[in-house]
């Protein structure tokens, strides 16, 4: 496997709202996608484009939400999580499984409609690290 | 201001030399920079490419190092910031100076010999947010 491009790096906050305008106001931030609820992973997600790859802000769904403890040790937000892009989600999920990496969970569907899953930060020197199919038009 | 590229993740770690093989053995990345010191910043800094944008392996350079506290509380590393580029940085610090935004110390020279400025995690949701003017030949 190879390295692949950063598709975003994952922002928790406990207001997109609050999040948005920071972006916007602060950092002159332009293209900033539509909030929409992603209900499988228990957040609500806004995508911040910067030239080159993407601010994922992430917001709790609900309260069982994954990222409800992180917020709990985070209360102003903070990084989350790496995502980084792979052509194949099966071919990455066989060769992290022979490398003996945890996996977190089953494949699932990410934020930009193709398959996701996460590797154990404790694999990754503590950064939770989400691996991604890459979007087709990308390629 | 319009926002700019990401330049880097920056990612703390107990030991590069850990980050680097599980970098480049589990994540198959094959652009990986010659380690080296910042004594300014107080840390060792490796570059890590994706095809996008750059990990930016930190480990403590001494025991005032700015970093060491982070490790204190995540032992195992962890995501420590985001930079994001500029094409001048005396404009983006007057910017955020009229934006009433926290600046966290004078502007300096960063890992990649332009200068940078930090800003207050609180008005970035969290997150401690590098300012970097860009190196010109990405211009």
């Amino acid at each position: 496997m190879k390295l692949g491009r950063i598709n975003h790096v994952g922002v928790a906050t406990p207001s997109i709202d609050q999040s948005i305008a920071a972006y916007r106001d602060l950092m002159g931030a332009t293209v900033i996608g539509v909030p929409f609820d992603l209900p499988a992973q228990g957040v609500r997600v806004c995508f911040v484009d910067t030239p080159n790859t993407q601010i994922e802000l992430i917001e709790p769904l609900g309260a069982d939400s994954p990222i409800v403890k992180f917020l709990e040790k985070n209360p102003q937000g903070g990084q989350h999580h790496v995502c980084f892009e792979v052509p194949d989600i099966d071919a990455a999920r066989a060769w992290f499984d022979d490398k003996g990496a945890r996996i977190l969970g089953p494949t699932r569907t990410g934020a930009h409609g193709t398959p996701i899953f996460f590797l154990h930060p404790k694999d990754m020197g503590g950064v939770l690290t989400e691996i991604m199919e890459s979007p087709g038009d990308e390629h």
